[in-house]
């Protein structure tokens, strides 16, 4: 079962607006003066065209709800679904001209985070027998961050923090300029919302070491080789089983699963969203 | 040299800050909490990881700017340029928060346009010799399509309209709802600003031959095999020397440079952006 | 039949919100305070006041239903029908306060609308047997432009490109500041959206055989005295038959056919818009 | 001297914006396809086409600073300037791209600003010597209220309240509703800020007694017979020397002068607005 | 009967959508993961924690609408009534989501709003059988005026200006700067909608003569001495009746009956929003 | 020293923006009819009028800065000062207008955070010896809570989550929902960020130990006596020492050092926030 949570409807809502007005504009030329009267009400499908992982459904529905909200979405497929080249995903019915100026919003939508879903399912797919969660990176499309992490959780992997302000990430660059790992987690921790929790990047088993003694909550393992990985792995169980470990860097389809057999909990790549291309859908008018 | 236009000012502005609060939300929890007082300045440059054709970096210069006007983004490269993995293309300087804070933003932006421009620049490369030009298409990232197109102007092709409202495109549907070509082209030429052009999506000779007398400004070769493309540009062509013929309907890498040999004018393919994936960029500090 | 485009209804909440908010500020102070219960349903006529052509009744009806979504609007006259003092165009039936508060925004939307319809319908009517065509401009009030050139439709004439970015238009500073006509053309065509057409303005034979030359799609004569304007058409005419002909200039009531008779395709005037006074419409609450 | 405020800069800058934004819409394709790369510096002049008064000459040069803050606008002539065809009334310097992209808006700002204030000004000069003062309504153009009402100061006249919320007015519908002047008076001065002033609007000597009774702050006498009208002032300034008295109802340059002789304080006119044309003014590049 | 007036719909939306925002972020985490699938319905109730007087109930019923419009949010009270700890004010029936994730912002602006309610109705308490009115300030929490006012008028007291814009209030500075009372009245007087009234500040008995001469609306006697008030308060009276007189500066439940008693019209003071806190309300859900 | 983060300036200049139009409306009609042409320079001081802990200087700089990028906005003293009556705070230079347009928002902001920064002061000194640390919560002013959160920061107290979507918090009504807390806390766990804290609400051992069992991050103890709440520690500390403790429930100035000495880590109170009334400040105008 997918266990994936839609943004919030008040942020849909102000994105689809958006997104509608950037594609209408001052208006759908073609549409808008073929139905200057009542237009007829119409029928339609959308159908898979290549195999992959249908996401983003209920937001196609809330483009054309938006447009005109007597009109009629019904998805046919779980989101979450594993398509086959023909496949019907989706019917819709309602005034024509809705559903011919909201088709590609709709379909634009869908086909991008199908698309990360299907890549994200195939990395999952590599170590699904292991306790190692994949898990995305605030690398993401500007604007789409929310429902691109939404195709993501679809995909099977989970997320990593939202933005900068629901998570501490300190990087080499924030630990040179405080000082050393143990005075940026101290300064840090002095400012923050207590319940937030402090990760550090480490790209040796000495600043492994300095991060567990600073009291990091999550310690990121920065392109360490395997062996290496697994010693830091080991050493931070020892010290403290609640202490969560993410492994990090050019992580591929072929180098997943050497890096969870290292035993960390959480592997982050941004790969399921940079490295996707958009899964190919239509939609078919029926006469 | 490049021909790309930037979007104007104005919306670049608007959208960087809407898409700053998104990665920012209530606060950088790591940056500000280590810069409570003057955070100190700051070097760093932009390395390219991968061989790709290199776009945004204007783009990615105004999010620096928004945080902290002092901030100094130099392209030290041409937007447009192909570039070698290890290549510096920008050199940062500035107060160390806007540096940390805007970095990725500006990454993603640059990363994402690059990767257009990249794929755009492989299939441009296949018909440099031919006077038939590429296009894009309304397949764009919801929020992004100016700068996608923007992207797609850098890597060596043309844009096609721009949204609904700058030109007209009578498809099959606009087809069937109107009761032919001709009654399509009649009923939206009497509402449309008189300047837009009138594109009609045609499948065979029959339906070119009726779009010719409608009076269609553009005619679109929807899908069809060369042979038959090339019987319909000459039919056009001796009909009406002015009509503007675009071909459609994946195109790839392989098949481009003979859609192109029919003699149309233009090519439209969504695969500069929809199957491109992000060009792998870093930002590296100075010490 | 009218065929006039009303912009998008997207479009239209968000204007009529902030045009609500313009007027009622923080709050209906008369209104607001005389109907602390439940307000009682109200009736009421809206008459025409002078004669004049009715433009803008769907527009207003939503400024009502934005206010209470059950107030009914019931426009009495199609649009575009040419009224006489007296007449009874809409009837309004619904909460008192919804009324009260709404007349003053919906009536100014349809006196400012149906003084411009009227307008034009005077224009049109001098050159209705002719094939040239009226067109607006760019020139309207600021924030309005959509509603103002589809009232514009509705007193029968069309519209020019609807801003700066649906249409190419080369006046004389721009052909100043690119070195001439041809190289404006030439540096303008390599930038834009290619269904986009261009036109070029001219003022003598001279420039209009090099806007043939330069491929332009629309070429404009200005403030061309008669004689001249016939002569350029005859030229253009025999160079290209699709080369679409515009006249501009201190069009009026009075020269207005002249211009029509010299053979242009189309008279473009910012009279219509700029010339017009308010037509007098007013709201009566029936008892 | 002219005694008209501005709206204050932060309305004026959000309201800019959006004018910008709809002529501009996705880019200015002629402008920014010249201008590439640097654009060169240009001078221009504004030039007043018929005789008038000028007004909005300081918002024209907000536009172009929004646009380039580099920009340079002067006005040549005071604000509020009788002008002759001819005369010059503002010189601008600055990057080419700010001036051709920005003109069209400042001047339609400007044309229809001091269209306002010219007639404005012809109606003031037949009360000129009288004490009764010229103001405006709330019938005016959605979305440039506060702009329109500067222009009517500008003119020579005053303003009434600015909107729903800044006064108070008891129309005939208001009194019908709450059951008489009193009642509707009596609920109103419950609710409203302490400090707002209650008008009535009133028809006969009737009204206007029980108008003074209530305790009105203004009465309006509407559309009453100079007779009746003298009758009504009289009544008025031996009951109560503070209240002011508006006379309105259908206003004309022949009208104006016998009403005031009445010897009410105010009238009321939306002809000002609604009845004047745009004042034709361009702007001429300099080589 | 409390008389008091909810700011427009229009705007009410507006600033609970704001304010979900603040709340929900990117989403309600909690809530959200817990009804991945259809929420139940779930019934609560709004308990009052300590006395006070209820104000806020209709804005509370507008937060969950805004989130779920099947919600039933029922005021058990009428706004304004004095409760009792232990007592029901509202029942909510209605999706389990809805519920969790409005409850924060629906109780935190009643919550708000009685408490400023309560402190009003303490100190109207004080002056209930004098002809003086309590009146607020410009003093309110910025963003939330219009609804602190609302909830002064629940407490039983009148409303000041809401702005900057609806009144003119001339301070020492103003006078300063403008160069006496005098000249600070007339400079005024001759911008401003001429409805609106112009209040002065005094602090001694020769200002109030000055103010008097000046054609003042409102004359405020400024932190005087209770002696000193009632010589002004006799000096005004006999010079014009109508001039409403306000007496300000530090009032307390144990000063104002005194400083009602010296005849005053108004009395304003910002303690009922500056100096109140929020009455304890909280949510029960029922099983 | 105080280590308190103001949000992002590009969140503070939003809502700058926001707050001056709620005040300002469509112009101070005070001040900008007094300065129609070039106003003076002034100076002035603000002085606090009661003794307290000063906060939100560096907002109220802005404020002035929005208004006119020229004021000088100068804090006397450091952010988070004990201040006594009549200590100059800050001191102000600049253009008349912006300073009196100004004021009132800039000192609203300004008392009231003092206000919370002054009533938390007094909360942290009754537990300045003990580790414990006080915390907020949601209960904050709707659209203010950042900066309320701030000057929590400044009386010296730390933050709780931000929103409803940095943190989960369990609470009963969740529980419920879920059918228990294992259930709850794992179904969440599978959809949020992983970075994010869980916490748990609970009354009793039984509910400790089920939190405990469950995996939850944070255990909140509910309205404990301070025996259970002791017993609940004690069993919390010996099942796992990173789990942070936080006590929340009625907390006062008399009973929040008996809950400190619990060895709870964090003690939840939305008192400083809903109890604090203003600190009053004013503004001296320099001669």
């Amino acid at each position: 079962m997918i266990t994936a949570v839609l943004p919030p409807r008040i942020l849909l809502d102000r994105w689809l607006r958006d997104w509608l007005l950037e594609d209408i504009g001052r208006g759908d030329q073609t549409t808008a003066a073929l139905f200057l009267d009542s237009p007829p009400v119409g029928q339609a499908q959308w159908v898979v065209k290549e195999a992959g992982v249908i996401a983003g459904l209920p937001v196609a529905a809330l483009v054309f709800e938006l447009l005109n909200p007597a009109v009629c979405f019904t998805a046919v497929v779980p989101e979450g679904s594993c398509c086959e080249p023909g496949q019907i995903v989706a019917k819709i019915q309602g005034s024509l001209d809705a559903l011919l100026t909201g088709e590609r919003l709709a379909l634009n939508l869908a086909m991008r985070l199908s698309g990360i879903a299907s890549l994200t399912r195939q990395y999952t797919a590599q170590i699904a027998d292991l306790p190692a969660q994949l898990v995305d990176t605030r690398k993401t499309t500007p604007g789409l961050r929310s429902l691109e992490k939404y195709a993501v959780q679809v995909g099977g992997a989970a997320n990593h923090r939202l933005g900068l302000d629901d998570g501490v990430m300190i990087k080499d660059n924030h630990i040179a300029a405080a000082g050393g790992i143990t005075q940026a987690v101290q300064n840090i921790r002095a400012c923050i919302p207590y319940p937030l929790t402090v990760e550090v990047e480490t790209e040796s088993l000495e600043q492994v070491n300095e991060a567990l003694a600073s009291g990091a909550d999550i310690i990121m393992l920065d392109n360490m080789p395997a062996e290496l990985m697994r010693q830091a792995v080991t050493q931070i169980r020892q010290t403290n089983s609640r202490i969560k470990i993410e492994a990090s860097g050019n992580i591929t389809l072929e180098t997943i699963r050497a890096v969870a057999e290292t035993g960390v909990d959480y592997i982050s790549s941004s790969a399921p969203i940079t490295r996707s291309t958009w899964l190919d859908l239509s939609m078919r008018m029926l006469k």
